[in-house]
């Protein structure tokens, strides 16, 4: 079962950033990929990079054009898309937010990020409530997909909630960069997003995906680097840090089960004794 | 502050590894090091690799003849030790537990360990209760210390817990290894078994050091690289892979606050959507 990651970067034309998105996913879909998921707010420039009043007229409703636009996508390619959305409710509350639809071309359902960085540069409390359904696994017709969204990475509560709503997979349309010239942090940054994801892998046997954003927007650089770890967390697939790329990978379901089976971690989870998990 | 993690073999007599582990702290001390971590149940050969009634004869009660032993070492070297013991209850209850002594020779407290594996080699639910004390940290002279064992390496709530109870440092008696000629799969479980860790080192902001047994054991063979990861997961320390070693690595803890200032990721736990984590 093959999923592709769309790696791209985004100009300031939400139009033309859309319009290149569905160009990616086609040629994802003709490259056999079933499940397809785009870069967190992939139709935009990473607009939290200032905090702005005027971009919340980016925002969408869900249902919406976007989603009106990838319906029929997946269902003519037969492929499940997951695309990262700034929605704006109709209560005037605004999300970050992920839609999955499915091979059917029917909307699954969607999740909204339920953490929200406030980091210099990634000013999203000024943006995003908290995300308000929790954290879900979506039966798609390839498999039983968890999306979280990029700052989400670095939590393992988000990831094992997700793998017990019963993900295989966990997607994470991302945003994630550093300013330009700064090589001495490059490194352990990078290091860290990525051995954190592929622990939340090897921790609850699923495959993690990591869709990440590329390119220059002003002083900020996206580092690209989108990757697939397998269920025992060995990064199986990983893209360049500086291009646009489709980054494909087969993944062997049958390797979820596989491994939970032969390193038994579930079943000796001590959920008699995780309660302090709810405090701070 | 200097920490050591003893990585040792042990043989079949229970007294000379004792004598062989007073002998490495000291050295240890010598060094500098201020805390000092014995590797999982030092005092005797692995003995869980089978199961046999009369290894039930290797516990010993808490206190007991290795502490009663450990507790003047620590005074007279000013350094804490942390040391894994089989532990045998007033009741006749059996635990894999670590005790942590004070720099001035008080049992400050001991750790019984949450997971307990199962595992073709491992079968340590044959002889050890599941731990009954929770996760904890300890107020040392020198840190505020977190104790895990082993099995309890891969589970990212474990980390989480003992951080939360305020550990600054996470240290990991351990016993892992695999059965000799399977280089196949050796360099998938050392990856996981290393990220994993770094893992958590990075999720909550705190030191990780794992002392891990070394050496030939029957048909075993335990694979040593101790090691010390930084607050954001970068190795800063590893042993060597065959022989016995003391790895002493300097923490700046002043690391463990500045990186949660920096990542901040405890201030966005989202604690009241966490409460399925108790579940399975």
């Amino acid at each position: 079962m093959k999923i592709a990651l769309i790696q791209m970067s985004c100009g300031e034309n939400p139009g033309a950033n859309l319009k290149k998105a569905v160009s990616q996913i086609k040629k994802a879909a003709q490259r056999g990929a079933k499940v397809i998921c785009l870069e967190e707010l992939f139709r935009t420039p990473y607009f939290c990079k200032t905090k702005n009043e005027k971009n919340f007229d980016l925002a969408e409703t869900i249902p919406g054009p976007t989603t009106e636009m990838l319906e029929p996508l997946a269902k003519d390619l037969k492929a499940v898309i997951v695309a990262s959305l700034f929605e704006k409710t109709k209560k005037s509350v605004y999300h970050n937010t992920a839609v999955v639809i499915d091979a059917d071309g029917k909307l699954l359902g969607k999740y909204r990020k339920m953490h929200i960085p406030d980091d210099p540069g990634f000013y999203e409390k000024f943006y995003f409530a908290p995300g308000d359904l929790g954290f879900k696994s979506f039966k798609t017709r390839y498999a039983r997909i968890g999306v979280l969204i990029c700052w989400d990475q670095w939590f393992p509560e988000a990831a094992r909630l997700t793998m017990l709503a019963g993900a295989e997979i966990l997607f994470y349309p991302t945003a994630i960069g550093w300013k330009k010239n700064r090589p001495a942090q490059a490194r352990s940054y990078h290091g860290a997003w990525e051995t954190v994801q592929r622990g939340h892998a090897i921790a609850s046997g699923v495959y993690v995906a990591a869709a990440n954003r590329v390119g220059a927007e002003g002083k900020f650089e996206y580092w690209g680097r989108s990757f697939v770890a397998d269920p025992f967390g060995e990064v199986v697939g990983r893209a360049g840090g500086k291009q646009d790329e489709i980054l494909i990978v087969d993944c062997d379901l049958r390797k979820v089960e596989k491994t939970r089976r032969e390193w038994t971690f579930l079943r000796d989870r001590r959920i008699d004794a995780y309660q302090g998990i709810t405090s701070r």
